[in-house]
């Protein structure tokens, strides 16, 4: 086994805190919690280790820089350490250690870049705990609103700003976060596919054109809490019994447009809040999640319009009020085609094939991607598997994706 | 407005803890908590103005006696102060304050019963908080199985045994509690209706034949949580999509069932817990709360076992697993003949009109009828809405139960 191999297999535990991946439940460092900063420490430790200058900027994105020239450009090349509830140590985390493992490649061959190397670790990705992601590249891309999300509430009813501020954010300061345009020339970032077309298409690496971003609904439904053994089932307002037929015409809708489409959409039912959530009281008040992603922009928010009037015949039939709210609505972002030729060329040297394909999944990158040139590439993780402990990416896919970054790194930082 | 309606009123808010009965939120004292601790307290101080002996057996519910002869035998009479989350100020709470206003009624007309009179106040009446009701008269009528119910979690993980201990109760020595049969001759309850058969009968007290005792199923289903932006819609085991149907069939084959049934039937799927509940995550865990009662035992089981075939054949279609729990399945209880003929006395004899009922919701009389000759009157309450804040009774409605028992019990305590 080379040393790259090993020295991945244990940073990729360092990283995620652990001294083994074989952890039958998964990995749970929720955003803005002891655990992700605990993940971020250890990033901190790794980068000192390969010789960074590490810093934290205003939101606690974790920056690790290889600086050559300070009037020279910056490759940024990064991604994130947090996770959902009960999730892989992968996802995020692959990014991260292919980023530091391409440097690392560098630094053992005594390779001198032309430009400066900086090592990211974006803050806050997923939006399990607030249902807000990618709080990290969104601050420094110019993309955060602090007060639109100020008051958001995670499940135990901690707001972010409390949480940010726990953290170590200043939230006065906060938006100084904004990184200027000329600060970096281009963001990379590798990621695990979590889906099987790497594997159906017999492929090493996912050249991404463009990532899905999500069309997110929470639907509020309101009924009429009453005693389960006294109300007759005649004379009910259960708003469980009311929406219940939502969630199987989602899953149907989305398969039915799946027939026609020529991007593919999914949808999924994913949240949902029962009031009171007692055995011997007919559910009165309902909250569902639904998430929504395609490339095709239209595709979604058609989709979207269908489950308002799906709805809104429920209201008109029965006796409960439901409203709709848009959480999050974003344009599919498309990604750099330069780069992604570049990537192409990296693939070609080192002798690993390339499948070119979007990504159904939003990453920091697509944050990146709306100020600064950027680029995508995906990893096999098993089965398809993710946000679930028995998320896999095998230590030779890391390694191919480390070594694809290496190799790019030194065709764009060579002296000419 | 007679003392008694004065006296009625300001203990009604007295026993809930409040000022006025005017609370938007309605009330929450869940069970073995400081609020329903905080109760307890409040009936002692009304029942030592009364005049009461005050003591707390070993499950913590509050007697206030009234002994006239240490070798006479005693009435008990009573019901529960704990509520749902946002209930109303008067299930259980109505039972208490009649109770009282009782042997109020009896002291300022400074008659002399031939019989003690024991008002008791159980404590954990309603299973919102741990899915397990009537605590307190299940401990007395040697119905309570400590070590089945010990690790039984709320929603925080606290399980019933801590919260009891934090409560007061010494769990070594509960079983202790255990009433023997001749400490009490008989036990009466009143409640409100939590229906509306009252008002549609022009009648103003219910006297009840029969409580319907619910079967009770949790439900599990195991899918598998992936990503819901990589996961495509025909390669999913989503647990939410393949259990939801069971909700609109538990409220469709109840209604059939009633079409023919001679005792109504009710079913309910009251509660849920979907994991990971994340708006990225596909639900890959699901546990429904069912809640199914009818006075006609065969029914309600026959009615549970067509839940279970449905679960099969969901099972066989999709892939998940379901298994299915029963978390409670007792009789119906029949009540006390001889002290219905004696309630239907007392109304004629103050003139209110009575009508023979069964109870669609469990008490704690349903308990005590295990042991002690019991019965159960109910008393109006506005459209039937219970455990909401909009819970209602009038407080003429209360007087008149009062006035009922304070009849019973002179007749049942006179001097021959």
């Amino acid at each position: 086994m080379s040393t790259l191999t090993t020295w991945l297999e244990e940073t990729l535990c360092t990283l995620n805190l652990t001294k083994t991946m074989d952890v039958p439940n998964g990995f749970t460092r929720l955003s803005f919690t002891n655990e992700e900063k605990s993940a971020h420490h250890a990033f901190q430790r790794v980068a000192r280790e390969l010789g960074l200058s590490v810093y934290e900027d205003e939101v606690c994105n974790q920056w690790a820089v290889w600086e050559v020239d300070p009037s020279a450009p910056t490759i940024a090349i990064g991604s994130h350490l947090d996770t959902v509830d009960n999730g892989g140590g992968y996802d995020g985390v692959a990014g991260v250690l292919s980023a530091l493992g391409a440097v690392k490649m560098l630094k053992d061959q005594n390779f001198q870049p032309t430009k400066n190397i900086a090592v990211v670790c974006f803050v806050s990705e997923e939006s399990a705990r607030f249902g807000v992601s990618t709080i990290g590249s969104k601050a420094i891309s110019s993309k955060l609103n602090k007060e639109e999300i100020a008051d958001v509430t995670d499940r135990d009813g901690i707001t972010i700003k409390q949480a940010m501020e726990d953290f170590g954010v200043n939230w006065q300061t906060l938006d100084n976060v904004t990184l200027p345009v000329q600060k970096l020339e281009s963001f990379l970032e590798l990621h695990i596919e979590q889906s099987t077309q790497l594997v159906e298409q017999n492929a090493d690496i996912g050249i991404i054109n463009g990532v899905a971003c999500p069309v997110r609904l929470k639907v509020h439904v309101k009924g009429m809490a009453n005693h389960t053994g006294t109300t007759p089932m005649h004379n009910r307002q259960d708003a469980f019994v009311s929406i219940a037929p939502l969630v199987n015409f989602v899953q149907e809708e989305a398969l039915k447009a799946n027939e026609t489409a020529t991007s593919p959409l999914v949808a999924t039912v994913s949240t949902m809040q029962l009031k009171p959530n007692a055995m011997n009281v007919i559910p009165g008040e309902i909250e569902l999640g639904i998430d929504i992603r395609s490339v095709d922009d239209d595709l979604k928010r058609q989709f979207a319009k269908t489950i308002e009037t799906f709805c809104k015949e429920i209201e008109t039939k029965q006796d409960v009020t439901i409203s709709i709210t848009t959480l999050v609505d974003n344009d599919s972002v498309a990604l750099d085609p330069i780069i992604q030729g570049k990537l192409q060329e990296a693939c070609k040297t080192v002798g690993l094939s390339a499948h070119e394909m979007d990504s159904g999944a939003g990453h920091d990158v697509m944050n990146m991607a709306s100020k600064w040139p950027s680029g995508l590439i995906f990893i096999r993780c098993k089965d398809g598997v993710s946000h679930h402990p028995d998320e896999y990416a095998a230590i030779e896919d890391i390694e191919k994706g480390t070594t694809v970054f290496a190799t790019y790194l030194q065709q764009q930082t060579s002296k000419a």
